[in-house]
């Protein structure tokens, strides 16, 4: 908490030298973790930079992508611009498009189903390009997504990147929820592919025992971002900018004034270390395993969606509704009352989402204090509302 | 520093009910304490945010005007569309104007001069405007400021209005630094007119005695941000928001995520009180005046410009400097060495603006603990060096 309220006005290097070089050494030493190609970090001409969150994140790259796009086809061309990505992308692309002034009616939520495990299917990609390409229409971005919000999808990065770099598309990796388990070998495999995108993102706040807002950011093209977001007024000219051998993170980002938020990730770099943090991480995983498997032990129960990291999707399944009740509306219906009787309780916090017309319920291990006991506990919660909610409609 | 690291993940109101209450009641507290007027408060049908950043309250405003203005004439027009602004505007205008696809060409820096003290003049706004309507351009919004960035001029609001109304145009007033002394009745006359006004921010963090980043916003239409900066995806959708009876602050900001600002701000205005914030920020102003009397009674320096709130732009005059040596470019080069030698000697930092051709010193007092005896051996530091340059160029 201290390192968080600690700060600094570090608008360029010089208003704060030890802020801007924190930052670069901490990005560079996360970049390592996750073997992010050299072309991500500093000593490859590349960088990576704190941001607030992963709408900032994006809104950056998109304004980026978007200059160096419109310097080429001119800037009366902007409502030729098309933005993609999944109907599973986090509503933060969206939001981005929206304020850097994509035609709203150019965004494409590109349509996933069960058979690629919610993930965006590259063919789906080609074919909304076509599309847009017929119509007249320019493709400039893509977000792809390692772990979406509702269901931890993943959309597979590599043959994505392919069809996208052959229509000049700059290519964004929001992996905000489950990029830090790339840290572990057994998980890196996820972002394999990442050496093809432009940027790539990932919250520590969000599975990095980071306290909010702290979204790591790393892009192959500084100069991009830096030539769409900076301003260079009077009062904040000095020797160490005009020299070039500064970082003047400003430049990099959507504000001017920035905190020091190097400090607290530097804090849990530090005070964990990588092996703790990976056996954390690890731990996780397990115990939303432990959980998936009561699931799968219990035939009332269905996992909706493959569990990839420590998130898992289900619900009660309709068969076991009883044979008047079970179609897939009253399925949706009583999974929905099932979440608010747990969490009415107070014994346990779920969220739900609905993806392909299903309701379902979503567990997250992530915690640094969370233990198997919890588990436990919270599926004796699931059990017991469950059969009270079950003998209701019998 | 508790406070600012005190964190919850605030999206909707549903995620943290307590953060948007406080924030809302805060943020009407402070609104009362300027004397906004009520339809700037949420008692009034508008209300307040917090945010980041100026930069940020600018794009959110400037991205809620572009999309009403494109929904009447089409989003076809994106690239007419104008914004203004003077010379003198913070960069953090030209910034969210670049970010929101605004036509670099149809970005307005209206020239200033000595004459009306480097406030922007209405008619020469309304020149502007004409000149535009008959290029057949759209008028779209205006950044008013009060204390600018450069000497603290105040751009006359009330007749700035006028003109922008006449056009249909979004004024939005920039007080970032200023805006904090309006608390005092003596003061609040330089925000007099803002409630023609379409929007109005302050920096708590500036002047207010509050940790960045703390950016406070009014709108007297939140539903213009809230239709150019909503999402609502599955996964956020709750019974509170729902009912409408709440404030889902993700709507009003670039972020879905975002921290417990408020509670630092309520932490400031509890323990200081307002009685006590109104002595600091009148102490600090009588501070400056003082500086600026030793200053006006030494015939070797300047003050530039007027002096309005308690910082004073001053510079070793050219007459000071000896026959041969008395033109404008030696004068702007010995100002700029007399700064570096201060800075460097670790007693004093003061920084410099450039405006109307004239290099000068800007000596601001603002922090919680500056007392007189600081401004005193700042004057010491001033005249020592002036008296070592002057030296060198006899």
């Amino acid at each position: 908490m201290l390192s968080t309220g600690f700060n600094v006005v570090g608008f360029n290097w010089m208003s704060s030298p030890a802020a801007t070089e924190l930052e670069s050494i901490v990005m560079d030493w996360f970049g390592k973790m996750l073997k992010l190609p050299n072309s991500f970090l500093f000593s490859g001409n590349g960088g990576g930079v704190l941001q607030g969150t992963t709408c900032e994140a994006i809104l950056c790259t998109l304004t980026a992508s978007r200059d160096q796009m419109l310097n080429k086809i001119g800037r009366d061309n902007i409502g030729k611009l098309v933005v993609y990505g999944s109907d599973q992308s986090h509503c933060a692309l969206q939001k981005a498009a929206q304020i850097a002034g994509i035609n709203p009616k150019n965004f494409r939520a590109v349509a996933t189903n069960k058979f690629t495990e919610f993930g965006l299917s590259p063919v789906a990609l080609e074919a909304a390009i076509q599309t847009d390409l017929e119509a007249g229409l320019v493709p400039l971005f893509l977000c792809a997504t390692v772990g979406t919000t509702s269901t931890t999808a993943v959309d597979p990065i590599s043959p994505l990147c392919d069809v996208a770099k052959e229509y000049g598309i700059w290519v964004h990796v929001d992996a905000a929820y489950a990029g830090s388990a790339c840290i572990c070998p057994e998980f890196r495999h996820f972002i394999d592919g990442v050496e093809k995108a432009d940027s790539f993102s990932l919250n520590a706040h969000k599975w990095f025992f980071t306290t909010l807002d702290c979204c790591c950011l790393w892009v192959k093209d500084p100069s991009a971002l830096v030539k769409a977001l900076s301003t260079n007024p009077e009062y904040l000219r000095n020797k160490a900018t005009e020299a070039r051998q500064v970082i003047d993170y400003k430049d990099w980002q959507i504000a001017l004034s920035r905190r020091f938020r190097s400090l607290k990730l530097w804090m849990v770099i530090r005070s964990y270390g990588v092996a703790n943090l990976r056996n954390y991480l690890r731990r996780h995983v397990k115990m939303a395993k432990q959980f998936e498997g009561l699931l799968v032990a219990d035939n009332r129960f269905e996992v909706v969606v493959p569990r990839t990291f420590a998130m898992v999707c289900f619900r009660v399944a309709p068969s076991a509704m009883g044979i008047t009740f079970n179609d897939e509306t009253n399925a949706n219906e009583l999974n929905a009352k099932l979440l608010e009787s747990m969490n009415v309780s107070g014994k346990v916090h779920m969220t739900h989402a609905v993806v392909g017309g299903v309701y379902m319920i979503r567990f997250a291990v992530g915690a640094t204090l969370t233990e198997e006991r919890h588990v436990s506990a919270a599926w004796k919660v699931v059990q017991e509302h469950t059969n009270t909610i079950l003998n209701s409609y019998q």
